[in-house]
C-alpha cells in the first residue's frame, strides 16, 4: 500500500509555446488555451476527490498560474504555495527567445537536435548583456549570481532541482501533507528521473503531457510503487500514446 | 525620511458584501466588482512605480484573490505570498451568514449596533454545530482548536492579529523587503490601531475604503511618519470624505 501520494502537473500552453519559441526561464504568460488546460486539470482532480495541503511551484508565472487555476477549481486558495527557482524550466541559454527555424538556420539542424536531446550537452550560454540573463532579473536578486545558470543541459536541471526536492518537498511529504507540484517539462523530468531512476538516454525522450495531473504513489521510503494520470480514460490513453511515440515527437 | 514603506489593501467587494450578510470567517468569493477593484488597485500601484518583495494575506479567498489580481497587474506572481489565519477578518460569531434585517429582528437594532460598534463586546458565539464553525474547517485543522474563535469583538481581533505583525511582517520589513498586506477591514484596523495608537472608541469608527492601496511610511523604529492612499486625487478625496463621514456610515 502506498504510504504517500504526490501529484505533478506540467503547466498548460504558454504564449511562447504557441509561437514555437524556446522559452526556458523567460517568464511567458499562459495562453488562453493554457488557462483552460489548467482549469480542466483542476476539474479532473476535483472529480476524483483529490485535495492538497501544500503546493510547490517555480517562480515562472505559467506554472504559478496553472497552480492558481487548479486551486480555484479545488477551492484551495488558502493552502501554502512555495515558489522556488529550482523548479524553473531548463535554462535554454542562447536558444531562449528564438524559434526552431531561427536556431536551425544559425546553428544547423543537427546541432539543435543535439542540444535538445543530449542529456549533458548544453546550448551556448546567454550573453551577459542578454535581456534574458537571469542575473539582471529582479526575481533572482537575492541569489548568488554564480548559482544562476546562463545555459543548462538536462543534467544541469536535474542537479539544481533535486536539492529542492530533498530539502523542501520531501520533508512536506514525510510530514504527511498532501503535496501538489506545478512545474515544467524539464524540472518534472528531473524529479521523475530521480524517482524512477530513468537512464539518461531515456529521460530526454520522456515528454509529459501538459495539464494532465500525474500521480505518483510512493512507499514509506519514497520509492515509487506506481504512477497514473488523473483524467478521463480517452484523454489518458491519448497522453500515453503520445508518450510512447515521443521518440519522434517535438519537445 | 521614511526608513520603510508598507502598503495595506482591503479586499474588494465580496459576494456576501453584495448580499449585505455578515461575512467574518466565511470564505466568500470576490464579486465581479471586487475583482475589478483589485485590478484597479494594481494599476494605481503600477502607475506610481510600486513594487514588492513579499506579500502577506489571510487564508480567506477574497483577500488572496485581491492580492493575486494586484500581483497580476504588477507582474509579480513570483514573490512569496504568506497566508495566515491571524490576518483573517473579525469572526462575527452568531451573526455570520445573517443579514442586517435578520439580526435586527432577532436581537434588536440597538443590540446589533453595540456588537458592531463596541470595541470589546463580542456577539454571541457560533454554535459548535454551526456550518461556520472554524473548528470543522479543513483550513484550520493543524491549529489548536482553542485558538480558533467562535466569536470576536474588535479587541479580540487586534489581539490575535498583532502576533503575526510582530513575528512575521515586522522581520520582513526590517530586513529591507518591500511589504504588501492584503487583508480585511478589521485585521487592517488592528494593524492601524497599533501603528497609530488609535483609541478604542475611534478605531471602531475607522472604515478603510476597499481596493485603495494605503501607504504607511515608517521611521527606523517602525513609528508611522505619514500615510496616504495611492489612487487618483478625486478617488482619494472621495475615500477621505467617506472616512470622515463614517460615524454615520455602515460598516
Amino acid at each position: 500500500m502506498a504510504a504517500y501520494k504526490i501529484v505533478l502537473v506540467r503547466h498548460g500552453e504558454s504564449e511562447w509555446n504557441q509561437k514555437n519559441l524556446f522559452c526556458g526561464w523567460y517568464d511567458a504568460d499562459l495562453s488562453e488555451k493554457g488557462s483552460e488546460e489548467a482549469k480542466q486539470a483542476g476539474k479532473w482532480l476535483k472529480e476524483k476527490g483529490y485535495t492538497f495541503d501544500v503546493a510547490f511551484t517555480s517562480v515562472l508565472k505559467r506554472a504559478i498560474k496553472t497552480l492558481y487555476n487548479i486551486q480555484q477549481e479545488l477551492d484551495l486558495h488558502w493552502i501554502p504555495v512555495h515558489r522556488h527557482w529550482r523548479l524553473n524550466e531548463r535554462m535554454y541559454g542562447a536558444l531562449q527567445g528564438k524559434n526552431k527555424a531561427e536556431t536551425a538556420a544559425k546553428y544547423g539542424e543537427d546541432q539543435v537536435k543535439v542540444w535538445r536531446r543530449a542529456y549533458d550537452i548544453p546550448p551556448p550560454q546567454l550573453e551577459e548583456s542578454s535581456e534574458y540573463n537571469p542575473r539582471n532579473d529582479n526575481k533572482y536578486k537575492n541569489l548568488d549570481r554564480r548559482v544562476l545558470p546562463l545555459t543548462e543541459c538536462l543534467k544541469d536541471t536535474v542537479e539544481r532541482a533535486l536539492p529542492y526536492w530533498h530539502d523542501a518537498i520531501v520533508p512536506a511529504i514525510r510530514s504527511g501533507q498532501k503535496v501538489l507540484i506545478a512545474a515544467h517539462g524539464n524540472s518534472l523530468r528531473a524529479l521523475i528521473k530521480y524517482l524512477d531512476n530513468v537512464p539518461d538516454a531515456e529521460i530526454v525522450e520522456l515528454n509529459l503531457p501538459t495539464g494532465i495531473p500525474l500521480v505518483y504513489e510512493l512507499d514509506e521510503n519514497l520509492n515509487p510503487i506506481k504512477h497514473y494520470y488523473v483524467a478521463p480514460d480517452d484523454v489518458v490513453q491519448k497522453a500515453i500514446d503520445q508518450v510512447a511515440n515521443q521518440g519522434k515527437a517535438k519537445k
